[in-house]
């Protein structure tokens, strides 16, 4: 059992991964900003002895030299991160502090402090607009987003530190990740809209945007899988289902169950907003190839998804 | 004949890029922060009316709110940047300030100012190590050193720049580049150990290492050839040429030039130092179907180099 640190543990993905992880048994030490992340994700990690939880930026110029987890670190898990893209569209500071900054930071302590191994959550951004089908290694990487943008910035400052002296790093890229905890993203919105106006539900764009949607539940265990059987020094997968759905769809099922014989409303044009990829499909052939496959197809997920978050936002 | 902003103006390759700027007859404003750029590079720039230099750090966060170069800029040339990749290897700050950060930077004033079109030097260091051939369009992007990963992160960023509101970026990847003016590298290395002790040169390395090198002259000829003639909003090329030099190669060179009959000593390894690339070589075939090709040979070029870098260091 490791001695694991998961930063943006309070947040979505971390505190799903942070359940899952004392679940395996693994002493947990989690580190949030609380900027997006809350304690009640954290509730039933906050109720084990080996799960623990700091409150820092790790942004924070300060942070390599002050961070002091109180305990020997075996294994960084790098979840904080900025995850509203559009915000980052109109200032690149919101990715370059909250994604590419932290990373930068925490790989300093952890050289400092001697933490051999990395696990980090890229995206599927990091590929940006081209043609099909996009695998690991196929090129060129040209980001339409600085949150793309500063995902693979990450990358590449994760790569230098495996040549320099980081043992091992596994990059995940995600696609989008939906389910309980969610506080991002169009599904999401849907609901709140939705919630505040049950009559009517306008969607950005004319609803043709096409996308892998993956339930977060499978999310955690493909990551786990990944950590556990790729045995080499830099591992970087794309994580998702092999189908995707489309945004009318998926509009359709949130009216469905949230707000019957609501009227849907699109707009024009295929992309949501600046910097929206419009209709994404990426290879996953190389994590199948390993041995997982997802539970739940991306239809199956968004009907997950929608429950869970529905129970939330009532 | 357009108004074009050059950071960097005062360096190795910036100087000769703003020579041949104002021998086209542009207008060309110069901004440097001297930490490696000296007004003896611009001494036949600064005689003309055509030019004018302006000492400013790019990665300065003000720099987007003060930066003032009286008149109104058609296009920026971003040379700016961390040239000493091992001093990046130790302390990620150097290439984080000096490449990153100028290019962010640099792109929000773009961005306020609306300045429409940006060319970029990016570096074959974005790729890492990987099988061969290394073509534009061919994943994945592992670089090896900081100093590759933040051109990396600057290219994505430049990415979504164009996605949001620049209307045309050219990225070129340069090879090892040499010639009067240079500060850095291998060859001026040898020389300047050859001046303080001209009976020996030690290698670090066995020698073997063999990369691709290209005179600074053709390589302002390859950038001026292909904002010319890459009609696409986002052009991304390689530079250099077909062939390549061993590290022993050039350092016979360079001994026979400066100080025949010293001992050449060599170390162990095929690796310099911990992010260097020992055998690099890339494709340049979309630039040769574009319709250029470098007049020197990697040879040559060294050749060439040594007698230049060979008077400015005496």
């Amino acid at each position: 059992m490791a001695t694991i640190l998961v930063t943006g543990a309070a947040g979505f993905i971390g505190s799903h991964l942070t359940d899952a992880l004392l679940d395996l048994g693994h002493h947990v030490v989690g580190v949030d900003n609380f900027s997006l992340g809350t304690r009640k994700n954290l509730a039933s990690a906050l109720g084990r002895p080996s799960f623990s939880l700091l409150e820092a930026d790790v942004a924070d110029a300060a942070f390599p030299k002050t961070f002091s987890p109180g305990k020997k670190i075996d294994w960084a898990w790098h979840l904080a991160a900025n995850s509203d893209i559009p915000a980052g569209v109109t200032d690149p500071n919101v990715d370059l502090k909250d994604t590419f900054l932290t990373t930068l930071r925490l790989l300093e302590w952890m050289k400092a402090n001697g933490v051999p191994r990395l696990a980090f959550a890229s995206t599927s951004a990091v590929y940006g607009e081209r043609d099909l089908p996009i695998t690991e290694d196929s090129g060129p990487m040209l980001p339409i987003s600085n949150y793309g943008a500063m995902k693979l910035a990450c990358e590449g400052c994760i790569s230098a530190a495996v040549e320099a002296w980081l043992e091992r790093a596994d990059i995940f890229r995600f696609p989008n990740v939906i389910g309980s905890r969610a506080t991002h993203g169009a599904l999401f919105d849907f609901i709140r809209r939705l919630r505040k106006d049950p009559s009517c539900l306008s969607v950005l764009g004319d609803g043709s945007q096409q996308k892998p949607y993956l339930h977060v539940q499978n999310l955690v265990e493909a990551m786990l899988f990944i950590v556990e059987n790729a045995k080499v020094k830099r591992s970087y997968f794309n994580i998702g289902p092999s189908d995707s759905v489309s945004v009318r769809t998926m509009a359709e099922e949130v009216v469905a169950h949230v707000a019957p014989g609501a009227v849907l409303k699109f707009g024009v044009g295929s992309k949501g907003w600046v910097g929206d990829v419009s209709r994404f499909e990426y290879s996953t052939e190389k994590l199948r190839t390993l041995g997982w496959t997802p539970s739940l197809s991306s239809r199956e997920a968004v009907q997950k998804a929608i429950k869970e978050i529905a129970r939330e936002n009532p």
